[in-house]
């Protein structure tokens, strides 16, 4: 195929942490990568590693802003467009939830937009958060959500819904070939240490020897995807012709209560620090797990990696993030056997 | 209080069928009045009597750019501002979904800057389609709503529930003083022809002694709140102080079938047309009552215009609008009684 375009990646949301291992992925695939981040929750040192590779090009900006130039007058060469622009853990979304909405509508309809001018695929990362406190379980593509559209976690939940009903109207109106993945939790390398999420608490506190703090009585559930699994399923939606115009799941089926987790994690980092049980958050899920039967079927997709694994990576990368010791004997520091290609 | 601002209402889709009923009953009540609009869907014969007002302002513009300079020099002296800007019926909301959304959630968020900079009161009517089709009834303001995301309906109800999402958190942070009213559906006077909606099309269909056309068997349930009720709620909403921060739904609680609603239209409307039955559209709601408590308790509020007045005023005035015959003797022409202050 002489004609066929040289393959350029536009990655949006590129230095974050799912956004950074994706970048390094497209790049062992032999993409050129554009990535675009207004550094606002992640941060350049994700990307650093990637900075010495010669299709690497790191663009600082919003996406809530016009596109820069740079972007603009490459836009006939770029062939794929992953939108993953936005802070994703609660207290980092709320702390300006009227950019987390733009981020996600605005936001994302310049970025169809450039699909549209330059015939690129586009590519919405959406969340498992669309299905709010979800009363059916576990969730399937087509069930529609318990979402409190005044709360406040709407500005993401909502804003995603959002994202994702534009995304789909471009596709039907033939204006772009979209796919549309709703990620669910997702941990590794990479994540921010202060984010606020479940593995990165529960990991930092342990290994700095803080209280560990417990949201409600940790009994809820969630699933916990490892990042290379996510990223490989991503690529994959990108890749797959053929696909139903309709969201696909991406996440791991198996189901943890808070309390198990902690519970591995603390058989993996020696740690000082007190348990203590704080009341949940405002509109907090109570479960949410993936069903993952599209992504099987479309995508021949399924997690690989044992949480046990995963957790050992991300409690190395952490210790080694932090500069703490702590790691058990028996822990990650003995069993970092895994391949981690995507970690720089 | 010789300090308090004159009142200056901003009211943004204010040609519409419910902003120019709203903008007239600003104007009796001592507003002056900026109507925005960018003339999309509503039509300047609707505000073409108010033109004669000295306090009347018409100002053509698309909330979805920059609000043009002869708002923003009177930014101070606004202190209420109605958003009714948006496309409300699926034909016409569904023509360009892009800028549906981009009206609901980019539009929305410009005139919340607007009151934040001017201190004015904000209200959004917001729409019982965030409700979607929904699962309980009749629908309270805590339900959550069963809203298909990625449906061709969604840019319509997921920009509504979006724009609810940055209205509540402009209230959270203080940034402005706001009201969210949930409207269902409202018909009579002003209402467009060809909107699509079901008062319209039956009545214009039987005026017209064309087919009428029912979607579905006709047994799907709505209700109907007459205009002036409508205009009354929305006024008494924003000036009411004390309330809490959530939407208050307005809307008529009587319930009526679709083909009940045609039998009464046929009752003052004489026609020769057939009555034919297609197939629902994708997403219609089956099922649409509000629940009026909060209404009542917060605001006083219930509507007063029975269905058959209503009914009788506004085939009136869509038989002198369409040039049209056709009111039966018994019917429209001969009740024309009832007070109809906010119809000019």
């Amino acid at each position: 195929m002489t004609n066929a375009k040289q393959p350029l990646a536009l990655v949006a949301g590129g230095a974050g942490f799912i956004g950074s291992h994706l970048c390094a992925a497209l790049l062992d695939r032999g993409f050129s990568v554009l990535c675009l981040d207004n550094l606002q929750t992640s941060r350049p040192v994700n990307v650093e590693n990637l900075a010495r590779h010669q299709g690497f090009h790191f663009i600082k900006a919003d996406i809530t802003a016009p596109l820069p130039r740079t972007v603009l007058d490459r836009s006939d060469a770029i062939t794929r467009i992953y939108n993953l622009a936005c802070a994703a853990s609660p207290p980092q979304y709320q702390a300006d939830p009227e950019h987390t909405m733009l981020t996600n509508v605005l936001g994302t309809d310049r970025l169809l937009r450039l699909a549209e001018r330059s015939g690129a695929r586009f590519l919405l990362t959406s969340t498992s958060e669309v299905y709010g406190d979800p009363e059916t379980h576990p969730q399937k593509e087509d069930y529609r959500g318990w979402v409190n559209c005044t709360g406040p976690r709407a500005c993401y939940d909502e804003g995603k819904r959002a994202a994702e009903a534009m995304s789909f109207d471009f596709a039907r109106l033939g204006r772009a070939d979209v796919r549309v993945a709703r990620i669910f939790n997702t941990y590794g390398p990479h994540m921010h240490p202060d984010d606020g999420r479940v593995v990165s608490n529960l990991i930092c506190q342990a290994l700095s020897g803080r209280d560990i703090t417990i949201y409600g009585d940790g009994s809820q559930t969630r699933s916990f995807c490892y990042v290379s699994d996510m990223v490989d399923g991503l690529i994959r939606l990108m890749e797959t012709d053929g696909l139903p115009s309709a969201p696909i799941n991406l996440g791991n089926p198996e189901e943890y209560s808070v309390n198990e987790l902690l519970e591995q994690i603390l058989g993996l980092v020696e740690t000082s620090g007190e348990t203590v049980y704080r009341p949940l958050p405002v509109d907090d899920p109570r479960r949410r797990r993936p069903d993952i039967a599209s992504a099987r079927r479309w995508l021949g997709w399924a997690p690989q990696v044992p949480l046990a694994d995963g957790l050992a990576s991300t409690c190395d990368w952490f210790a080694a993030e932090l500069g703490c010791s702590g790691l058990a004997a028996s822990g990650a520091g003995a069993r970092r056997t895994m391949p981690l290609a995507a970690v720089r």
